[in-house]
C-alpha cells in the first residue's frame, strides 16, 4: 500500500522556462530508460517476487523512490513549459529563439496544457513492454544494472545540453541516484551467487547435461572482422569456470530447410502437380 | 556488406506439428527477448560502435550469428503449422487437441498462411524500441549480459513445454548459444575495465564532483520492508571502492511544488481571480 | 514524495489457482481502462495542476490510492498463476481443463514466471498514451468519471467469469472503490461550476463570439436514423442555457476540395501539362 | 451504408501555407481526441449498440458527421503543406523560417508528398486502441462528453497558434461543433437517466448487496495535502442519494503478500531449500 | 462530404453464434489488410491527390464504398458474440466447445460488452501506420493490388474456417468485392500509364541520369541458392525497355565503415588516447 | 546462415555532418516502407516459402542484399551526427543553425550517443507489423513492387533536400537499387502466371463459383465524382478475361441491422422491459 507527501524527495526548481530542453528531458521521464520504466520494473519485480525477504523487501524500496523521481521531473517539465510561445517568433528575435520554437513538441501545450505526460523526447508513448519481471532475480538484477547505467548516462548527456543551474541541480541528484543504483544492483548480484540462489549460466539449476559441450564455449566468428578474436571471450578461461573459451568460424550444421506443401486451402504457394491435386481434393472435399 | 548459405546453423526439424507450440515458440523469435532483438541490437551496436577493433568486430560477429538463429526459429515455427486445423474439433477428439485448438495463434493462418512473423507469442509486433545501441558499451554490455539471460531462461520454460525431441534439440542448441554469449558479455565486460575504457559507476567520465555525496552511497528506504537492510547494499564497501553503503529512512529534500499560473490560451484550470484577470487580457490581446 | 508498506490495501487471496482467469483479470491492471490507467492519469493530472488547494490534494489521494489497487491485481494474477500448466493436458483430463489452457495467456509463464505485468488480457502492452492531463480540470474530470464506469463495468462483469470467492471478494472491493470514485468524481465537477472554474461548453473562457450560432445548437443528421430526432438533444433547450437545440438535414456549406499541384521534387501524381513543365523547370534548376 | 459527395462540409481554406501549423493540426485529425477518434468511436458505439431506436441512430449520425470532419482537416493540412521547404533556408532567411523548418513533420514531405495522414502531431500513429464502445451508454456517452470537451480545448488552443483567417474559421467551426455535441451528449445521458435504462452507479443493474458499504462512500486520504476532504467529494450527500461522503485515512486492511514458491521450471528465484528439493524432484521427473 | 442509411451494403447475419470466428473474423477488420486499412487508405489517397477528376474521384467512391464493409463486419461479428460463454465450460460438455472458448478473445466481452472493435485478430489496436497515401497514384495503386489480394486471400482462408451459411454468403461477398478491387486497380495502373501520369521505374520522373547504370539491371547474388539465376529478373529484357537483365555475386564497394571519435559529453566509448585528451578537455571547459 | 564481411557493400561517407538530415534519413532506414522493412519481409517471405527453387532462392539473396542497405544507411547517419550540437545555438549563429536545431531528433544523441536506430524521421519505432508474408507469392510480390516504388519515391524525395555530394551518392545507388528491384518483382510476376501458380484474382485457386457473380464485375459509385466512371475500371473488358466491367450506383442489399439484447450479465444498455425481466433472472441465478 502507498501513501504520498506533498514535499519532493529533491527540489526541482528551474532559473528559468525552456521550452526545448522540457521536451528532452521527457527521454528521462517516458523514454524506454526514463523513471517510468525504473519505478514499475522494480515495483513488478518486487510484487512478482516469490522469494520473501530483503530482494523483495528492497525491490519495493527502490521501486517506491522512482515514483518519487517520476514526481520530480514531472514537475520540473512543467515549470519548463511556463511561457511556451504559442506561434513561430517574428523576424526580429534571435536565432536561440527560433531553434527552440523549432525543437518544442506540440503536444505539451496542444495536448497537456503545458505539462508532462508519459512519453519519450519524441512524443512516443511509454509502453508496459519497457517492464521485464523475469521471476528469476538474477536475470533481472542484471537488467537493473543497465537500466540505471542507461539512465546515468542519458542525465550525463542532458547535463551538457543546458545552462541553467536549477535543472543542473536535479540531474545531479538523479546522476547521484543512478551511481548508488548501479552499485546496489551489482551488490545485489553478488549476493544471489553468495546466497547459492543461482549463478552463470543463468538459470543455473537447468540441467547443463541437456546442452551441447561443442558450442558452449566458442566463439563463433560470423564476420571477417578478425581483431574479434583477440579478445577474452575466444581463448583463456571462461567465467563459468568450466573450461576454456576457443574460437571457430561459423559452419552449417543444420538441413537445407525444405518446407511440406501447405493446406491448400490457405492458398500458398507450391509445387505445380501437388497444388493442383490437393485443390481438386479440396474442391471435392467442398461440395 | 551481408551473405547467406542455405544450410542451416543447426537442425530446425520437429517431430510433428503443434500449432500451439508454434505460437508459443514465437517468443523466442519476436518478443522483446527474442532472437530478432538480440540480432539486431548486436548490429546496431557494432555499427554504431565508435572504436575500430575487438570490440566492434566482435559485435558483428555475435550479430550475424543470431540472424542464423532467427532464421532457424522460423523454419522450426513454418513446420510445427503444417497441418493446422482451420476450425475448432468436433466432440469426437480428445482433450489435447481441444487445449491446443484453444491456444492457437489465428494470424499463423489467417494471415500468414502457416508461416512465423516478427511477432510475440501473444501476436504484438516486434518493435525497433526493444533495440539499444547508446554508443556506451560497458552500458550496453551488461544489457547483453540480461539480454542472454532472459533469452536463456525463455527457452529453459519452453524446454518444459514440449515433448518433440526435434523441438528440444534446436532448443537445447538455444540454450547452449546463450551460455556462451552470457559468458562472453561477462568477459568483455572484465575487458572494458582492464582496457580502462570505462567503469563504475558508468559512465565513469563524468566527473563526480558534481555529485552530491550525501546520496551516492545511501540506500533509502521507502518501504517498511525491513529485510531490504540486511544486504550488502546497505552496509559495507560499495563497488566503486570510494565508501560504504549506508542506509537512511526516505525524506523531502525538496519543495513543495506549487506551478505558476499558465497561459491563458492555453485554458488551464487555475486561481479565480487570475484566470479572470488574464482571460480579460487575452480577451483584449485578441480584440 | 511516496512511500510505501507490505499490507494490502485489501485481501488478495484466491481459493485456487485459475490460469484462464488470470489473463483475463489483466485487462482491468494493464488494459486501457486498467488501474495502472487511473493511478497514472490521476498522478500526472495532479503533479500538472496548476491550481493548489483542494483538487490538487485530491488528485495525489486518489492516484496513490489506485497505486495500491495495481499491486492488489498483480498479487492476485500471480497467485491465480500458481500450477499453470505447461503443456496441453493429456486426453484424460476433461473438457474444463482443456478450456483453460486454450484460454492461457503463454507470455505470463514463459516471459514472467508465472506473474503478472502491465499488459492487457490478450498481452498487448499498457501505453502511456491511456493518460489524459490536459490541464483543464473540467474536461479531465468527465473523463475521470467514465474511467471509473468503464473500470466499475469490467470488474463487474468480471464478476461473473468466476466462481472463486476469493477472486470475487476482491473484485467486490474494485466494485464499490469505482462507485465510490464515480461519485466522486461527479461531485468534483459541481464543486468546479459552483467555484466558478469553468462550465458548458469547456473551456468556457474561450469566447463564444467566436462561435457561428448557425451550429451551435444545432443536431444535424447525417444518417437517415429517424428516430434519432426524438431525443432531447434535438429539440428544447440546451444545457448551456443559451438556447433551444433544433435539428437538420446535413448539407455542404463548403467548397469542393482542389489542390494546387505540389512541388514537382516530392514527384506526386498531378496534371500532365503542369507537371512536365514543372519536371523541366526542376531539372533545369538541378543541373 | 454510406455515401459521399464532393463539397465539404464546411470551407478548409488557408490563407497561406504554413509547415509548422500543418504538423501542428495533425494533433485534432490523428490524435487520441482528433476527429479519427470521435469519427470511429461514435461509429462502433452504434453499430455495437443492442438497443435499437434513438439513441443508435444518433450515433449514426454523429459518427457520420465527424467523418466529414475527418475530410476537411485532411483538406486544410495538404493546403497548408504546399510549398513547404525542402532543406533549411539560407542564412539570409529571417527567424520566422528558421522556426518554421525546425517545427516541421519530415513525414508529411517524405511519406505523404505534402498530405495529411492518420497520425498524431509528434507522427504517432492513430490507434485503434483510442477507440471505446463498451456496450454500456451510460458509460460511454460520459465518455464523449469528454472527447468533446478535449477536442474543443485543443482547437482553442490552436486558435492561438495561427494569425491564418481561414484556418481560423475552420478551428471555429470546429470549435462550434464541439460546443453543440458537448450538449448533446450531456442530454443524452440525462435521457439515459429519465428513460431508466441505467445511473450512478454505472452500470445500476449490478447488485449493491454486493459492494462493501463501507468502502462505498469514503473518501480515502492516501497523500498528506489536507485541503482535498474540503471538497464536496469527502463530506455531504453522495450524487447516488444512497448516504453522504466521509473521510478517513487510508489503512492497510489485507495481508502482506506471500507467494508460494513457483513450479520449478520456470526457474524462478525462490527459497533454497524449497529450490533444491523442487529441482531434484524437477530433474528426476525429467529423467 | 458523408451520410448514411441503415440498411447495410449486403446481408450480414450468422446461422449461430460462434465465439471463436468471433476473434478470428476480427482480423478481416482490424487487422493490417482488413476492411479498416483499405477504407481509410482509399479516403487519404483521394483526399490527398492533387490531380482532379477520374482518378481522384474513384478513390473517394471506393473508400467510401469499403466504409460500408467495415459496418458489415461489425455487425456480423456482434451477433457472432451473442451468448459468448462467460466461464470455462464444466466437464460435462464437449471437445467443440472447449476449443471455442480457448480460443475466443476476452475483451469482446470484457471490453465491448459482446461487440467487434478496430483491432486484429489477436486483440492489437489497429494503426494509422498501416494507411499509405504517398501523392503517387503509380505507387498507391500498387499498394492497392495487393491490399485486394492479401484481403481476398484472407477471407478465402477464413471461407474454410466456418460451416455457418450465413457467415459464408458475407464472406462470398467480400470474395467477390475483392476480386473487382484487385482488377479494378490493375485497370487503373495500365491507366496511369496510359495517359503517360508515371511509368517504370516509379517515379519515371527522376532523372535516370543520376542512377549508377552499373547497378540499375543486375540481380545481385547474396545467397547461395543456385536457382535464382533461373528466373526471368537475372537474364533477358528488362521491364523499362532499357536493357537487359545480368546477374553478378554480391561484392563490397565501399569502405571499411569507420566513425570519427563523438562529442566527450556524449560519452561514447572510443580510443583511450582520444578519450582522455578529449574529456580533458571536456573537463576544462565544464569548469 | 548468413555471414558478413567488413565493407560496405557501397561507399557511405558524406561530406560533412549535417544533425537535420540525419533525422529525415531515419525514415528510409526504420520507416514503414525502409530498407528495416523490405530486408526483413523478403527473408520471412523466403524462410516461409514452401516451393523449392527460383523464388525462394531469390527470396533470400534480394533480403540479404537488402541488410546490407540497412548497414549503409546506418553508418552514413552515424557520420552525420558527428558534432550535433548539445544546447541551442547563441544568437550570434545564423539562422540555418537554427533551423538545422530545431529539426534534430533528440534520441539520437540523448539516447544514441550519436547513432542510427531502427526508428522512423520521427523516432516511431519500427514495426513487425510492417513486414507480410503470406505464403502467397502473388499477393506478396505485388507488396514488394509498391515497397520498391514508396521506397524509390522516398529517397528520391530526399535527393532534393540535401547538397551533400556524399549523401547523393548514397542516395543515387539506392535510387538505382530500387529501379531494379522493382523490375525483378513485376518479371517474377509475370514468371508466376507463365509457371501457372497464381494469376488473377488473387487466389486463383478460390473456386469462382462461390462467388456472386451480380458484384464480381461492377464499380460501385459511393460518392458522387462523376468522372470516376470515365476511368477502364468501369467499363470495357477486365483484366480477368471473364467480361466487362460495368458500374452502378451503390445499393443496399442487406438488412437493417438489429441486434439482440446481450447478456444482462454484460450489463449493456437494452430495451427495458428485457433489461429488467433479464436482470432479475440473472440475480435469481446469482443467489
Amino acid at each position: 500500500m502507498f501513501t504520498h507527501q506533498k514535499p519532493l524527495q529533491f527540489t526541482a526548481r528551474p532559473d528559468a522556462p525552456d521550452p526545448a530542453f522540457a521536451r528532452r528531458f521527457q527521454e528521462v521521464l517516458g523514454g524506454k530508460w526514463g523513471e517510468m520504466t525504473v519505478a514499475m520494473q522494480y515495483l513488478y519485480q518486487g510484487w512478482n517476487c516469490r522469494l520473501p525477504g530483503k530482494y523483495k523487501d528492497m525491490l519495493m524500496s527502490i521501486g517506491t523512490e522512482e515514483l518519487s523521481h517520476v514526481e520530480m521531473i514531472t514537475t520540473m517539465i512543467d515549470q519548463l513549459l511556463d511561457k511556451a510561445p504559442p506561434m513561430a517568433p517574428d523576424d526580429t528575435t534571435g536565432s536561440t529563439q527560433a531553434s527552440e520554437f523549432g525543437q518544442q513538441n506540440p503536444q505539451q501545450t496542444i495536448v497537456n496544457g503545458g505539462g508532462a505526460y508519459p512519453h519519450d523526447s519524441n512524443g512516443v508513448p511509454w509502453s508496459g513492454a519497457f517492464v521485464t519481471a523475469s521471476g528469476n532475480l538474477m536475470a533481472d538484477f542484471h537488467l537493473n544494472v543497465t537500466a540505471e547505467m542507461q539512465g546515468r548516462l542519458q542525465v550525463a548527456r542532458l547535463f551538457h545540453m543546458t545552462d541553467d543551474q536549477g535543472v543542473k541541480d536535479l540531474i545531479r541528484f538523479l546522476v547521484t541516484r543512478d551511481h548508488m543504483h548501479q552499485m546496489q544492483w551489482l551488490s545485489a548480484i553478488e549476493e544471489l551467487k553468495a546466497d547459492g540462489l543461482d549463478g552463470v549460466p543463468t538459470p543455473e539449476a537447468f540441467p547443463l547435461e541437456e546442452e551441447f559441450d561443442e558450442f558452449s564455449h566458442t566463439f563463433i566468428q560470423a564476420s571477417d572482422g578478425e581483431a574479434a578474436t583477440e579478445g577474452s571471450w575466444a581463448s583463456g578461461p571462461a567465467p563459468d569456470g568450466r573450461g576454456d573459451f576457443r574460437s571457430a568460424l561459423i559452419e552449417a550444421h543444420g538441413q537445407i530447410p525444405e518446407l511440406a506443401p501447405g493446406d491448400p486451402r490457405l492458398y500458398g504457394t507450391q509445387e505445380l502437380q501437388e497444388t493442383k491435386g490437393l485443390i481438386d481434393k479440396a474442391k471435392d472435399a467442398l461440395s
